[in-house]
């Protein structure tokens, strides 16, 4: 028969994981330490071994705690928070392609976002070329199969091994190709970056579009952003599209969720005066 | 010694996981449909239980499949994704309060989110007062342990019983007090939302800021949200400034990340004419 009496009608592990999420929260248990052991814990809550083990996985599936074989489980550390202001970001972006050369060759888009400088950064690029899959053609308004400039970036800092960030880049081929130099990955970091090449073939962008989803990530985003197992990412596919109206790129970037906020600052039209 | 003529040098596992990743993101596995059980894998690849399992846990893991206890591994149903255009919405529900109440009362904002009418949705309002903690305040500019008014609101289709949203929304109590039918949740769902009710109280909102998150979800999201474990949230902090300069409102919506996208369009300054 259930006791009507008993104030807190969850699961006994549950219970015990709040507690333990609460010490966490609250700072009593600080990144990197470790939590009380299995046994300790059903010593003092008098729970099973089952129990507890339960308690623990909910912390796991919180994203709180890390368990280490052999070792215990650990109060996760959390890592640095990226915070990226993609409006401001966007426009400062475009504006740089005025920039004399020396300015675009010291500042790009990761020394922006972090704060970090060229030399504190390790930047990759590669290009190849594609056939436009249905959904990327439907995007760009040509036919699928379109040959298209495919650009995977990412960038590091020089201290830590998993990258900042991960975007892939796409822009149709023919249209670049009016300018060969925007098809050879050894002329990256190009200074002042995809503005600044699409305005060596008579673009400007007018307008873009962030389209942000959160999913698990795929096994080579694993594998190149380092997650943890039961980690999600944050993904952005950005396009943009030009002043006569054409889509001009489409790029998808990927930032591990637990260490990236996305800011958008957004200004309302005042109410018109009666 | 390892044979370097073997072309995929991952484990068989992520090997195994990989086959049935595509073939589930192919279709060739539609939602719903059951994966072939552990002793069928095994047969096939000559790969051990173990192996097999290991393969099952990294598709769990991905959020692809779900187990379903003594019945098998079955392919995850992808939901309903809304999509949220809060650039757009903001302008639009403070656009609204200058409406005839009538049309105030036929629409809000999940509505003009899902495409759903008022008589298909089921809304949900709970007020409470609540002291500043330290980060709220900061946020607010206001000391910690002020007086706020907590106005919890979630929104459900009726024909399902996960809600699309949950939002918890903070104002200052001293202020909303002038007007103390803003003090009262049975005045809920208030014709023109949140920049109505502020402009009883001579408040117009000037610009909107948007800092989102993806985290896993804490044990009131899960139960109120109804995710799958290993499911993450998308948790959008929104803070509201008005005419004046001062933080008005500030509030948190969350959404299961499996179902929701966010699109911010951003028009770009034009290049200066030479």
């Amino acid at each position: 028969m259930a006791d009507v009496t008993e104030r807190d009608w969850r699961p006994r592990y549950v219970q015990l994981a709040e507690e333990l999420r609460d010490r966490i929260v609250n700072g009593e248990l600080p990144a990197g330490s470790p939590l009380p052991s299995e046994p300790e814990l059903a010593a003092r809550t008098g729970m099973s071994r089952t129990s507890v083990r339960n308690a623990l996985r909910e912390l796991r599936e919180w994203g709180l705690v890390r368990a280490e074989q052999g070792r215990g489980t650990f109060v996760r550390a959390p890592k640095v928070r990226v915070t990226r202001r993609n409006i401001e970001r966007y426009q400062w972006e475009k504006d740089r392609v005025h920039q004399p050369e020396e300015m675009r060759r010291q500042k790009g888009g990761t020394e922006y976002d972090t704060g970090l400088e060229v030399h504190q950064l390790q930047f990759h690029a590669e290009y190849s070329t594609v056939d436009a899959s249905e959904e990327i053609a439907a995007t760009f308004k040509v036919q699928a199969g379109t040959k298209l400039l495919r650009r995977m970036y990412w960038t590091s800092a020089k201290t830590e091994d998993a990258p900042l960030s991960m975007s892939v880049s796409y822009l149709i081929y023919d249209a670049v190709a009016k300018n060969p130099a925007l098809l050879d990955d050894k002329n990256e970091p190009w200074p002042g970056g995809t503005h600044h090449q699409l305005s060596t073939i008579g673009v400007e962008v007018d307008h873009v579009s962030d389209h942000v989803i959160a999913r698990p990530p795929t096994p080579s985003e694993v594998e190149i952003l380092r997650t943890e197992p039961g980690d999600w990412i944050l993904s952005i596919r950005k396009i943009s599209t030009g002043v006569d109206g054409k889509v001009v790129e489409v790029a998808d970037a990927v930032y591990p969720a637990d260490r990236t906020e996305l800011v958008y600052g957004i200004k309302l039209h005042p109410w018109e005066k009666k």
